[in-house]
């Protein structure tokens, strides 16, 4: 089969690999679908996080079940499944509690951008659709498998409810979810703060009521205009960098709750900061296997699309322009079809 | 009037000051029942904080109402009242969110060691007791306004609940009154973090059901023991150190929570650290205003009994003593009595 592969900052190869195999009872082979790019993955690419050797890259997937280990019964040959970046044996206290994303056997998938992966703690990871889905659909339950998820997790972290106020910090994938995910959970305003139009516009589309384009001190002033003076009840932090946590923490009001969800990349919160803030603060990697029943199902009945995120479709062979493209911002999410 | 006055880091004396006097129709003047030193009042004692020039001190108080402004109708003259340590009108957004303690015309108190004081905002703050209780209630109610708020506040923020789990860091006035609000929330299992004896007993009194005298990597090491591997539902962070943060952090299990009291000195939370932990974080000023009613019922019904963190009595003008004998460890917290 055929697979991305990063050798260095900015060198990322489509080369032939090995099929993958199953290696313990609980695994699954699935052939990929569709598959795409992570805001995430341009982190290696930048140079942010080293490349220490060549590895392949990716952990965003749907797919058909090819093959399963003896000790996976939730999934069969032939159907259409949708997991998580992070994958779970959905039976830990971790995942009782659903945290499954700290699951104790948790394994981060890695080799997505391929023709075919393994699934390692299938039994517990893998969601079935219902029936097989149509190809329109599959963007958005790629979406699902992470950004959808991420930014579900960054609306719940932030206790964003019905007839609340939320911010959206980041206009990135998991910033236009958020806006998805804050509006099926009732909030009445949807602050979305971007500086780019066409995010913008897909921000509206999706839900957000006003746009804040303004950083920083005056960022957060014109959160506090039009909040009140007091700033929002749930803050969702998109983005990961000291900047854009700052930005967050200031624009909840006491008592209101930031949730981050973007790996941070040379934070430290300020404990007399946070203090005064009087704000909750909850991140860590999306659970998002708690979500995926009913996120599959919102996607399966037409109540939210997320995956108009991707606004650029590449076969996967042209993987590094998918990188190149978004790195660029010339693309917000780059799908990639086997 | 004669009252406490900080000249310079361990250089408390007691002084002949000006009587308080009704500055806004919203003050009211109490005669002073009793008052305290404050852990937090060892900061500037120990230096910690600067001590620009000298200052009144003391922000815990119980007592007489003396006198009231024009705008004062919730309380009247010869009512025993109960306050916070920081002050509110009871009536803007910020307080009607339950966050009292960010009202958006907070004044913190800072003049309380004395015979008289002058509370702003008392129309908002003071809340009377049922009756004038008897003596033997003074330090209980006293600890209310403050060390037992905060406690409470502690285990609110670290979402406490029945049949729940809960780490205490830290065995001063607040972690101690925070075992009484972990036991009164129902927790079923409440971890004191101490090593000093007559400190253990008296939080096994409070309700803990174990001590853990370990620090740093072996204190959590314990906890993660006691809780089948994966840490505490709630984690109650009542020092305001970095090692105690980083501590209460990694005693939480993923989607736990750890409510921080302590006002934070030189600490930074590491947004990776915060983030894998999966834990919620939320501390700040005790929103004492918003728990006073409950906690002075609970006080008088005999059901919780905070006063017994007082374990010295000196009579007000010895005051100095009982900020040495706090510093040196030698009280757990120093009670005053004019």
């Amino acid at each position: 089969m055929r697979g991305a592969v990063i050798h260095a900052p900015g060198d990322v190869r489509f080369e032939t690999l090995d099929d993958p195999k199953i290696l313990h009872p609980t695994d699954a082979i699935i052939r990929t679908a569709v598959t795409c790019v992570c805001g995430s993955d341009l982190w290696p690419w930048r140079g942010v996080e080293p490349v220490d050797e060549p590895h392949p890259m990716g952990h965003e997937y749907v797919g058909f079940v090819e093959e399963v280990g003896s000790g996976v019964t939730a999934v069969a040959p032939g159907q259409f499944v949708v997991g998580s970046f992070a994958t779970s044996d959905n039976t830990c206290a971790n995942c009782e509690n659903g945290f499954q994303s700290s699951c104790l056997n948790r394994e981060f998938m890695s080799t997505c951008q391929a023709d075919y992966v393994r699934i390692p703690n299938a039994q517990g990871s893998l969601v079935a659709t219902d029936g097989v889905p149509g190809e329109d659909l599959w963007p958005s339950l790629l979406a699902v498998s992470d950004v959808m998820g991420t930014g579900w997790w960054a609306a719940d972290a932030a206790e964003v409810g019905p007839g609340s106020t939320a911010v959206v910090v980041g206009d990135g994938a998991v910033g236009l979810c958020g806006v998805i995910a804050a509006r099926a959970m009732g909030a009445e305003r949807i602050i979305a703060m971007s500086r780019h139009e066409p995010r913008q516009e897909l921000a509206r589309e999706f839900g957000a009521t006003d746009v804040v384009t303004e950083r920083g001190d005056e960022g957060v002033r014109r959160i506090k205009e039009l909040t009140g003076g007091i700033g929002a009840d749930s803050v969702l932090e998109c983005v990961g960098t000291d900047e854009s946590m700052r930005q967050a923490l200031h624009s909840a009001r006491p008592g209101g709750n930031v949730g981050f969800v973007g790996v941070p990349h040379g934070v430290a919160v300020d404990g007399q900061e946070l203090f005064f803030s009087h704000a909750g603060l909850r991140g860590g990697p999306a659970p998002v296997r708690r979500y995926l029943p009913d996120l599959i199902r919102l996607v399966q009945s037409g109540r939210i699309d997320p995956g108009r995120v991707f606004d650029l479709t590449l076969p996967l062979d042209q993987v590094a322009e998918g990188y190149k493209a978004m790195d660029e911002r010339r693309a917000i999410k780059t799908l990639l079809t086997p």
